[in-house]
């Protein structure tokens, strides 16, 4: 009647990339409608018109969030859009979303109101769907898993696997920002505790809260690609730092890379707040994680259709493969990359 | 910074449904491509030649299921299965899963390809590809969330809003088996606490312990109505007892029924292990749940294919909606049904 544990090899010794390498090995696919399974943003299913891309996360009270600073409403916003993240990331649109939660009966039903009034707002803004879910209770904290339903027509997809030597390596938007508002809410959530009467210290520094807190998927991007005719050759969202979307994007596109230090877009406060607090803001970015950019390859010959355009940074090229995955740093060393993305499993 | 509770409705107010309700009065569904929102066993997609089906559920350590007694293979076996039995609800194929787990560190690495192996396992015998998921760590207990997606032409779903007066109300298999297996397992898992030394007495339960820890989809159902040339006016299917999901058909159909206390099916171990605990064996199909047969009505003129078959059993017919919803007692009293299926929230 017991479980016996007989052997035992701690999850922490696989981390969360290898467990998932581990369990899903040796996963069969049989059914013809399914055109990718795990092992990119969203998993492919045929549908002869329209493929249907399907994305899910769960999100974990403690783990991912901390409910001493981060709001209900936001929370809620934020669990929708960083699954859409993921299906914008296959260049397909997201249509429907499916959103279960465990609740403890420490939350009053005022604060799932608010919970589930940021995810509506957040299926507005993307104009999606809420179409079904899951309620429960938990007996501790708060977990919300989220499916998140789009399509795309088949030859519009774009995988992690595509990338092709001398493609240009670029990414939306700027990075670390997330991780820097992290670390400020981190600080005052410490000083609170220290001292209940003052008021935390957040003046300024806007920009980076919004990053961590109420972060956007970048539905636009991929509008502007289309209207550039630019098709990326692989994609993927930046969820866990530059450094480790990077490494996936080349270990299945079995490509190198060369990543220009300098060329990474860092907002000047992130950069300086990254300062304030002793980090190394390269490291902010390729570690961070949680800015949800869209990290892409393109052909050098889209590079005129790119290289003036604000949203966009050019940040390094493809490599054979043999060249393996290397920074240049601004003072022109050359440092291996590794991914050092953020892994929950060895956090704890 | 704070989460201000100023207002403070409990949960446990509105149990699970009235939650959900509350919850979801206010979607606005906006996309063409969404057939079918909240409210039915799936939501249903369109895409031309097949709709899609959607169908999520959580499962939540210490609220569904015990690690005291319920081997993780079989966890994950049943974890599957729940889902795929939604799809099955709809009348449709389930193709695809994608599937999320929260684990603490508790849990080692074979621990968790136990669960893992119970979720292939499922998935192999219903024929159906393990697409994508999410594994993350958990403060405490582990968490599962199963998305299940399948497909129907559209002429074949059936919903829970169709069934009409007259129509006869069917049930698969027999009822109560599952809720009388947890029983002897929370009874064992008692006595185990008192006494370590002593074995579990599960001699001779093997049908009801199966139907607790590896219940099945009816997926042969699907197929044999299909065989039939019937189609339900109406399905779904029993996880939360008999009385709550004849309510849910009723409700949305807007219908009455009649329901004969003397043709629900139980199996003979089920029946004396009821009597055994003192129990009714006719409330433990009303309120116990986890049974995964499917309840549904089908047409009158359809009796005739259905009426000798072993693998159904008709209990009851749609009166109209005026005379409520009732239940013929073996005495011939009537007795108003109520909801009283398993309600996590007001559980605790």
């Amino acid at each position: 009647m017991d479980f016996d544990n007989t052997e035992r090899t701690e999850l922490s010794q696989l981390g969360e990339f290898g467990l998932i390498k581990h369990l899903t090995q040796h996963i069969e696919l049989t059914q013809q409608s399914t055109i990718k399974g795990v092992g990119d943003d969203a998993a492919v299913i045929d549908n002869k018109d329209l493929q249907t891309v399907v994305s899910t996360d769960m999100l974990v009270e403690g783990v991912h969030f901390d409910l001493t600073y981060v709001p209900l409403k936001h929370l809620g916003y934020k669990s929708i859009v960083v699954n859409l993240s993921d299906i914008y990331a296959m260049n397909a649109q997201p249509a429907q979303v499916v959103v279960s939660f465990a609740l403890s009966s420490r939350f009053s039903l005022e604060a799932v109101e608010e919970l589930y009034a940021g995810m509506l707002m957040a299926c507005k803004k993307y104009n999606v769907d809420l179409v079904g879910g899951d309620t429960t209770s938990s007996l501790s904290g708060l977990v919300i898993s989220i499916t998140a339903i789009g399509s795309a027509k088949k030859e519009d997809l774009v995988f992690r696997d595509g990338a092709k030597e001398s493609n240009l390596l670029c990414v939306s938007g700027d990075l670390g920002g997330a991780y820097m508002g992290l670390q400020i809410l981190e600080r005052e959530k410490a000083v609170f505790k220290d001292n209940p009467k003052l008021q935390p210290d957040l003046e300024g520094k806007d920009y980076i809260l919004e990053r961590q807190l109420k972060p956007e998927a970048r539905k636009d991007i991929i509008e502007l690609l289309k209207g550039l005719e630019i098709k990326p050759t692989s994609m993927i969202d930046v969820s866990d730092g530059l450094s480790s979307e990077i490494l996936h994007l080349c270990t299945q596109s079995n490509v190198g890379v060369e990543l220009y230090e300098e060329k990474i877009p860092i907002d000047p406060l992130t950069y300086d707040t990254a300062r304030e607090f002793n980090l190394d803001p390269t490291m902010c970015t390729l570690s961070g994680g949680e800015d949800y950019e869209l990290l892409f390859t393109i052909d050098i010959g889209d590079y005129n259709k790119i290289k003036n355009l604000p949203d966009f940074s050019i940040i390094g090229h493809i490599t054979n493969t043999a060249k393996g995955l290397n920074m240049v740093s601004k003072s022109g060393s050359v440092h291996e990359l590794k991914a050092q993305g953020w892994n929950a499993l060895l956090k704890r």
